[in-house]
């Protein structure tokens, strides 16, 4: 592989934003982006100490400005570089509440994160995997984490399902737009609670052993929607633990 | 059928939302409201001089104060009236472009108009509706147009969709929030062009007769489906000419 | 309406079938078809009493010759009538049991129902339909009656879902094939518990009224399908009662 | 990986069928399953030579006795072995014709191929994945391989459509019965033209380079979903070549 190629994974706290790094890490220099450093500090961390690259970046991926800070300082970083993989994990914050206790903010909230934000890092990203194509060994990937509520929209449940569905829309668009220019644009449907510290006491699914999701098993299929041969491209797949009711 | 009952169109200009206001006009006095009095003048012109009742209100949806004032002006204007229906048919700003020339605005206008606006629709006609349940001959009923974008993310499409979907996600969120409580809220996928004089010179489907979607007929599966029994309410259905390809 | 247009239920048991049967009377002479006589004998006899033309037909959809017989004989009942609309309403056979009880017997009944029966049918009718295309006022109609499990395959509801996919499966294609025609192809999602004497005592949603589908009110939504003009016709909608959760 | 342990193929002639085998072969002797002892003569001699285990064997899936008596073969071929996975990759018969040129036989040749054939396998071959459950490194597997044909009916391929879709609607309902107990049963939809030496001629999106679906591509990913953790399970996904429209 190439020693000037890297991966970018925005949202990338405990959980899937981690595992993802840490599996792209193992081949390529990953820049780790979230809004607060302390959420990237101890990956970067594990990375370096593994004998990996990684950098982290604060940026809020719903601010244009913000983002033009953070790619100027990658590309700074990574002179030279080309990307090899783009990795869209954002949360985006939402309330779960009766629709007439919601207020306009709670939707903005969501969209920011889940559109604009992605539109964003969207527009930041694509050029650089459009530059990689002719030398990556895989073709150049953006990735994009969606869930259930980004095909259904339950009770409570608007304003995050709002911001999902927004997500898979933009996602589709750009898959039909650059898949034939060689970048593989791909959405996973994350169905099931993560089984990350903050979920630990949750039982789900009767509390059997694997009913969450492990973040490292997102990040093998992961790594395989951006190994794939552009012969045949995944553009959406879901992920489900095989205990949960769908 | 109560002479206390009204409805409300927004999105009130040419096309589907003129003629769901003549059509619901034929039963309810009508609030027409579109940001410009331009956009509704004629038809409520139209609706009086058939005999009817209707009232023109300007208001930006995506705007809550606007929406604060619009809502106080129809609450004058209507006293002691229940409302029937809510016609949520207005048009997102879209650009049709290359993703990496679209601007963070035009995805903002597009969600503004298809996500914002309708939440501050629905937030302000939902408590109305719910209000109206006991005395209402037919479920009162939230309509909300959606189109082929609402579904599928194309090339170049993709603010458009983005805005489309999150429409939809609210729409069906809502839907399974209030049919329990008695309010019907449906969503209709109008693929096709629209017959109105923007439209008249575009040639579709080899420009052969009804190629194109007639607003009249739109305004009749939305009359149908403000008076559908609720122990049958369509919660999304499609309408196309017969000779689109789908 | 032309005295010379007639209409064909299959699957005209109690339930939806009459109910649709009693719909279509209002304007059609109509053929009610069922597989024993006693399904369709009391329909006949309310039609004709209320003023209406109704004639019962033996017959089985899933097999060819029993079908060609029973076309001859409606032939010679309506000679130089015009099929105005066809529906298929009949019910698949099926077993909800775990996978590895059922026989391959269970899973070919359903097939049979859903789609040799459906395919003989239309084989049959949509001539008919092309024929009509010129003289009838609405759009020349095959409706047909699909259930949640024609989008959804649930554990134990294997060979039922095998059955009603396929079962959409054809009337999608033939809607993309035939609406240019002329002829309207829809398929109605029935998504509850229909309120027949069968089901009369089944506790549904806390047994609240209209907690199940009336057969009158999915006979309302069939004719509006029927109904709607050509520049607008819906290709699937659902029906589900208010309180049904989705 | 424990030597007790094989997979078999169904529908292993050239293209993925022999994809499959010859990758799984990698990790497990394998079967390979198909009507015509020419279809797998030369992939089961590929495996062999290279050192693999491949045993060929003539069956009709469509036919029950045919699969009794090729099970019964196989259970003595692989005494004490457990089945890791089972990949159904069988073509369904059918036609390309208008509607009303097709017979009944068409429809039931693909109906055969796709419902009763996978209904068949699955009847032999779940409780085979069952028994391997405690004691196979990944989760025993089902996969399934699916079309574009089965999530759309198009016009002309109703009898295509209609086995197709009857064969997701069985794969669904298999997923959501055996996940729980430990079986992955996974549906892959094929969008595109598959590279093999029947399709070589076809010029397809533009003829470049890729532009048909790569069968070791497809094995690829086949793979991957044999291997993914419990905790993580995908139940269907797309594959398409970068070109394809979609």
């Amino acid at each position: 592989m190439s020693s000037k190629l890297f991966a970018i994974v925005a949202g990338a706290g405990t959980g899937t934003g981690r595992a993802v790094a840490l599996r792209f890490a193992k081949t390529y220099p990953v820049v780790l982006m979230a809004r607060r450093p302390e959420s990237y500090h101890d990956t970067v961390s594990e990375i370096t100490q593994a004998g990996g690259r990684a950098v982290g970046v604060s940026a809020d991926v719903s601010d244009e400005r913000s983002m033009g800070t953070a790619f100027d300082a990658i590309k700074k970083e990574f002179p030279g570089f080309k990307l090899a993989a783009a990795i869209y994990n954002v949360s985006s914050g939402y309330m779960i509440k009766p629709f007439l206790e919601l207020k306009l903010d709670d939707l903005e909230g969501s969209l920011s994160g889940s559109a604009q934000g992605l539109f964003n890092f969207a527009q930041k990203t694509i050029p650089l995997l459009l530059d990689a194509v002719p030398e990556s060994e895989y073709s150049p990937t953006l990735l994009v984490t969606g869930a259930t509520s980004s095909i259904r929209g339950s009770a409570k449940f608007g304003t995050l399902a709002a911001g999902m569905f927004a997500r898979r829309a933009l996602t589709q668009s750009l898959a039909r737009e650059f898949h034939p220019q060689g970048v593989h644009v791909a959405h996973s449907i994350i169905d099931g609670i993560i089984d990350v510290p903050r979920t630990r006491t949750y039982t789900t699914n009767g509390g059997v052993e694997d009913s969450k999701l492990n973040p490292e098993s997102i990040a093998d299929s992961y790594w395989h929607l951006h190994t794939q041969s552009r012969s045949a491209f995944t553009q959406e797949l879901d992920l489900r633990p095989y205990v949960e009711t769908f």
